[in-house]
């Protein structure tokens, strides 16, 4: 069985993940033709509620994808922690995962994630693995410390990881993490933090966005200016960067590339995410073609569009209840609001972002 | 009980319509937070695939109309034949319904419109009403031959009209549309078709979009240009019309004017549609805000967004088998794709358009 590409408009396309991304995924491949079909436990979801089918289910349960692959030939995702049984499972049943399965094994293992990047020739921080008290000991007296211990896998927006002040506080820290597989990380002495939003499509061509300034508040994203005002070396080096991850990847789809700029120019990569990204929030109102078409595009075999930049933007996380300010940023004139529709505010939630046009590049 | 403006995120938003324009108006809705019930006889339809709610019922069915009204406090609709009765039912269950009876009932007849028009202080060709053979006879014989007979009511693109040569032929001609009562119209020595889209809030105030240049081909739209290369005053008469148009409604949203640009400078309007139209689509790629979430932000009470051009843009309907070049139009760097999902190709069908950018205003 196999899949024709380019999908055409009308057919249905698969989504795991019922969230902003998801939604905000959907209604670009709904704007191109498609119908969408969303996979999520949750019965009542931001992406069900503008998709054309819903298969509501745990993204490991067989039933539940064989549901899915029943509605549709391609699926995608909006998280990275997507289950491999379930990219095998589907596979199995003849429909395209993209972005594949080794991106998946890539972004869900921060050890394979350094170890694949500094293989690609993409440098990182220096970093030790390790599995118990005693390794974690020795990988703090390797590295110097302080340093950072994050667990291995999971963890995100700044959950699941710690500063190691010492060698002897290293055993402690990996009992607090949960006495689970992590790695430590030298410190980055950044001078900022950027990112690149980046796409390849079937063919192998290259779509490369203006880079991101990013802003992180509590290890949330607050906000992002771009195109961030770099030197054109910068924006070089950047670009590289994204064509090694997505070739050495043989990768499909959009990727967010998380970068640190040392005060001597050099970008290290922080982490990669293999999915539609909070810093690419800007290209909705600061591109042609935004990050959510573009990775529609790419997973569907189509051309890619355009990246350049035609507005300055300064896009903005509304976390919990900053949501409630909607009136004042619905009366901006340069405000462009974007909601998601989340029931419930909780505290840092990421309930919606706006994007302020900041004038045309 | 009365409903509470702005309407907030999360809130439930209803439509009447399922085609095209209710899809892009649920997607508008959608990004701006709102959840979206969208009542449509059609058990599939492009609109209830992008949105939460879908009750499947007549326009004028009492029943469905109380389902949608259980669902939301706000409908709006995406044509103008909404029976009057079914507005009336909503209102009476407390629902707001925008825009409102008034713009529905001078929409739906030509005569009325025409007066309404006139009386506004807004210049329309000379017309005559006629409910019978001989009465079209002396309309005919009044206005000067040729004219245009058109059916008072419905009809749309180039339905419902026919050309009459003579006096003599009224008769004929009023029997050929149906011996309904009919509109005479005489011919407008125009040089240019242009449309101006313009919106009005809950509070009065005003949003005009620049004008927009069209072109149809048997009746049916086939391309715009926008924003229309015209003198200042010409833009302020246009804008005069539309703002004299708006406020003698008492409008809610956005309204659609198609206009006839005679050699001495002077616009006549042709006809007003109260809802988004179709000479608005290039308004989603050249502009910050475009016509649906405007039409979305004046209904829920929010306030109206920025009008201004970004970019020149031409927007080409693709009618009928036209949409099997999409891909084509994917592959034009220059091109932004918008497609219906609709299942079955006919002739002359609306399928989808493309908006082409023809760089920044």
């Amino acid at each position: 069985m196999s899949v024709k590409l380019p999908l055409p408009p009308g057919a249905t396309l698969g989504i795991l993940g019922g969230g902003q991304l998801g939604r905000m995924l959907a209604q670009a491949a709904a704007r191109l033709g498609f119908d969408v079909a969303i996979l999520e436990p949750e019965q009542d979801s931001p992406a069900a509620r503008v998709a054309a089918h819903h298969v509501v289910g745990a993204y490991d349960d067989a039933e539940s994808l064989k549901a899915l692959a029943k509605l549709v030939s391609v699926v995608t995702f909006e998280f990275e922690n997507v289950p491999s049984a379930a990219v095998e499972l589907l596979s199995g049943l003849g429909v395209e995962v993209a972005p594949g399965a080794m991106a998946l094994a890539v972004a869900q293992d921060r050890v394979t994630e350094k170890s694949f990047l500094n293989q690609a020739g993409v440098a990182t921080v220096a970093f030790e693995a390790a599995d118990s008290p005693e390794s974690a000991v020795a990988a703090v007296a390797k590295l110097g410390a302080p340093c950072l211990m994050k667990t291995r896998r999971e963890g995100y927006d700044g959950k699941g990881q710690m500063w190691v002040e010492s060698a002897a506080a290293a055993a402690a820290a990996f009992a607090t993490l949960g006495g689970k597989p992590v790695i430590l990380e030298a410190p980055a002495e950044f001078v900022r933090e950027l990112s690149i939003i980046a796409a390849r499509g079937r063919d192998g061509a290259l779509a490369i966005y203006p880079l991101a300034e990013n802003h992180h508040e509590k290890g949330v994203l607050r906000r992002s200016v771009a195109p961030a005002k770099v030197t054109s070396e910068t924006a070089e080096q950047a670009e590289r960067i994204a064509a090694k991850v997505l070739k050495a990847l043989d990768y499909v789809g959009v990727v967010g590339i998380e970068l640190f700029e040392l005060s001597d120019g050099k970008l290290l990569v922080n982490e990669i995410a293999p999915r539609v990204h909070n810093t690419g929030h800007w290209t909705q109102d600061g591109c042609e073609v935004d990050q959510f078409e573009q990775h529609i595009r790419a997973v569907a075999g189509w051309p890619l569009g355009p990246t350049a930049a035609k507005s300055n933007v300064e896009m903005l996380n509304l976390l919990g209840d900053e949501i409630e300010a909607w009136p004042k940023f619905s009366a901006e004139p340069e405000t462009r609001v974007h909601l998601y529709g989340k029931r419930e505010i909780k505290p840092g939630r990421k309930m919606g972002h706006v994007n302020r046009i900041r004038g045309p590049v």
